[in-house]
């Protein structure tokens, strides 16, 4: 295994490069179309305290779905198995199935990376704790670091305007008896979560507990016990990157989440995690050039699961 | 790691065994009923030539599901890419959500494991093949080095008659022009297929390419090049289980297929193959037995991806 | 043809009132839910001028889903046929389809009597008036020649509590272009319109106007053309009792209205109107006792269009 | 009302052939792709016993769906109301709910008069009768008392080549339960009906029937009874015409039932039957020339139930 990090990265990025302008940027709300669609940056950090970096890695940008495993983390490592009540931990269809699974499945969500399951997680949120923006806030800026981490509330009240799909999914389970809260509330902190702002260098080191057993590194901290760190990793790895979960298994083969803005974090257990942001898009919504820098990660220093 | 197999597995059985009662037989076709419950065995096979097994790992059983890792790796040597056309590489939600998808995504299912999927591998079988039963037979006894190996009659009728929904799913995709032969000849094929009878050991031996990059071991024939294997063992990870596909990545975290007659054949790439049967099911129609024997295989040697 | 319609109605009263004590009062909102279930009246208006009336025909109940056929007329007469550029005209299955029909058929409804239908002509009208609760008001009021006819605000308010699929429908609806207006806005007046407090004598005058070729028959004005109000009745006929649509076509044969009020308009065009009341619901949410006094009446009558 | 129907008819014929050149023939099997557009004929009978024509009045067609009806009153004549325990009375929506429906709800279809509650009325009818062809051919014969009526074997074997949905259909309930023959066997009766030849006048003749209370009115045989037969023209008023039923209901507003052979048959009870038949079909499926021949027979009659 090639852990000469600094050089891959740097092959990765001159390989890659070239691809820029490809794809296409993530256009359903002005605040993300207006994105320089030619930014790109890649950060590793490991568990023996190392950080490498390429590019953009210190733009922040819109975290969109990677966002999910941060709600889920809280929610999971506050209530415990008795979450999958109210959430599935299989792999779902694309967006239209959700509603009709929604309807059929009696308003139980398949997992929490579809919006549905998503939605009830930052509901579960909502009944827990007083303030669950300033809660996301502490948590996201603990795990990274980085303390000057906030929304973009632009991005959020883009959201809100266009968000209808997401409401009629949240009323829906509300209508089942999934939803505890008034579906506003869950909405603006869903929303707010979804404009978080990011770099990678941040995200990757947020995201480095999920390498490590659920303990954050830095300072010992049992995020989420062993048990549930190794099921966040497993259910990224069926169902982290919507409709190409099974194109990523096979060209990365690593637990990963993406985001229609650009942003894709991985974690390879028990030695790092890695984020790659680029905000062109493939016509799955993943990054375009995101999805090949990773393969070439994995490629390139000889770690693949298959 | 932990490599002491044999004691592994004696360990694993002597565990398990108190588990034999739970669960419950498939039961819509009389000659699945009639098995008896409380078999159970496992077998192992690693690229450095050994075998372990312990209880009924000599007990030829219907494969059901499982073949169509068999009939997907034919197929897919054979055309390469081109198959993803007519059949895709993602997962998918269950029974239910297979109409509904074929209905809304013109005739192509999610991937080769939904029966549908594997339908149409089928299909592309019988369009090469001037018998698609006989090159079934020798590939499958190729891999397993059993020339004994062969089609249950009576469970292959049984299917036949009981599989209306197997029916009504390819008949929809012909409506779609996703079936290029008779369906009636396609299902025959289909029926049989399902019905082949294997043991442990001789089904963990003949799933030994996947473990070592699409070439048989014994013999050095590259069934499916490594790029192809990668791709197999990726899908098996995603949707290998059905329902259960999330549960078995977060329990066990391996490549695997499961059939309702209670087998499971897992891969761990580079390394080895290993089948478990035990016949009674769980909720989702996985092994009960089988799948708690895989998770202490991995907690047991330390092999876990996650 | 038998016209004595107060000895009709008398007949029908006696011959019906053993089966007051069947059924099921709607309970999905307590103030549905505490109406006294053993009321029952029907009253009717000719267009020669006269009115019968029976029982508790002048007790005001909540009209519920009746108020979709004002609130069409209200719109439909304005805008004419370009209405249907947003809603359809044909027959719809149950609420199950209206949400995989709607993201089928891109958020157009099938028809102005299914909820999804009745939502996109509460946003025509949210559009074209500054205060369209008086609208409805002042169109309701007029129709029926009572000043006095309101809302039930602790209905409104009730059903806005639980009202979730509807804001699911109207929000899957925004999603693709076809709601206009703030989604609650159009959900307060919806919620409005179907509290509305008529009783059996009034809204059957208020109906009169659809036995008469659009026309009020009061003060001559021209509610609808001809060819508008010919096309209420017929959508009344294919779709206006929901799942009870072909019943009531078979046992009563006239074009009507129902709501889970306990509430069902008939008209019998060129001739009258007719509405009876009962507040519990047969399985379909059809008043129980109001569909067999209206079997009654064509039958006593000799109306018959079958 | 005027009954000078010849020259009505005549008019009529006047009128809307300067139409014939639109639309667009069946062409989903060569049988009916080749048919001559540009026919055109209707035919009446009444109760009086009088019969009038114009046109391509003699001229045999594929009846197509047509033939529902025969086969519904044949199975319903006989058992009467338990039909209505494995097939609906209300309408539907379109082709693609029905598979979806039939998936909700336990392989019951919603109406006799969509492809699957078809299908079931044909199951019956196999289960009754030795010959079941030989029955259809006896029954739609006397009917129209004509011994020369057959069934175009190339149609039915079209059909059957490419019946693929009707396939997947009556598979899907079959597998719930709800046929009870050999599909392959329902099926070849199915396509056959579907390939029965009748000219205008013969069809109208047929019909006649349903006018006149479930008897025939040249024999008095009681083919079904007066209940019975209301019950089969509500069904044709609300779902006989898919999902042209509403706009039906609205320009004709009478019950009838169509095929994509295009024909189109209407009855108005206690008066008369009429037949329409013109190949080239409006998007819906509808013949379109037949569709306005019908809208201008009710308004020049003067007849219109709105």
């Amino acid at each position: 295994m090639n852990t000469n990090y600094q050089q891959i990265l740097d092959e990765i990025y001159a390989e890659t490069r070239p691809m820029l302008g490809q794809g296409r940027v993530a256009d359903y709300i002005p605040a993300l179309a207006k994105v320089n669609p030619r930014q790109y940056g890649i950060a590793i950090h490991t568990l023996s305290g190392e950080a490498f970096q390429v590019g953009d890695a210190r733009v922040p940008f819109s975290i969109q779905s990677i966002s999910k495993v941060f709600v889920l983390a809280m929610v999971f490592g506050r209530i415990g198995e008795t979450l999958w009540t109210r959430v599935g931990r299989e792999p779902s269809g694309n967006a239209f199935n959700s509603l009709v699974q929604l309807e059929t499945e009696n308003g139980i969500p398949r997992n929490p990376f579809i919006n549905a399951g998503a939605l009830v997680c930052t509901d579960h949120l909502v009944s827990q704790t007083s303030d669950p923006l300033l809660n996301i806030l502490s948590f996201v800026r603990m795990l990274s670091n980085n303390p000057k981490v906030g929304f973009n509330e632009e991005v959020a009240e883009s959201e809100r305007q266009t968000g209808f799909r997401n409401a009629a999914l949240i009323n829906l389970m509300k209508s089942f008896g999934n939803i505890e809260n008034d579906v506003d509330e869950v909405l603006k902190v869903y929303f707010h979560q979804c404009a978080l702002m990011l770099d990678c260098h941040d995200l990757a080191r947020a995201f480095l507990f999920l390498a490590n057993r659920g303990i954050n590194p830095w300072n010992g901290e049992q995020i989420l016990t062993t048990s549930q760190a190794k099921r966040v990793n497993a259910l990224m790895q069926v169902c982290g990157l919507y409709d190409d979960s099974g194109e990523f298994a096979f060209t990365v083969g690593l637990p990963g989440k993406s985001g229609v803005g650009g942003g894709i974090v991985a974690v390879i257990p028990n030695l790092l995690s890695i984020c790659v942001w680029s905000p062109a898009l493939n016509s799955h919504g993943t990054s375009l050039v995101g999805m090949k820098a990773l393969e070439l990660f994995t490629t390139k220093t000889g770690i693949s699961i298959f």
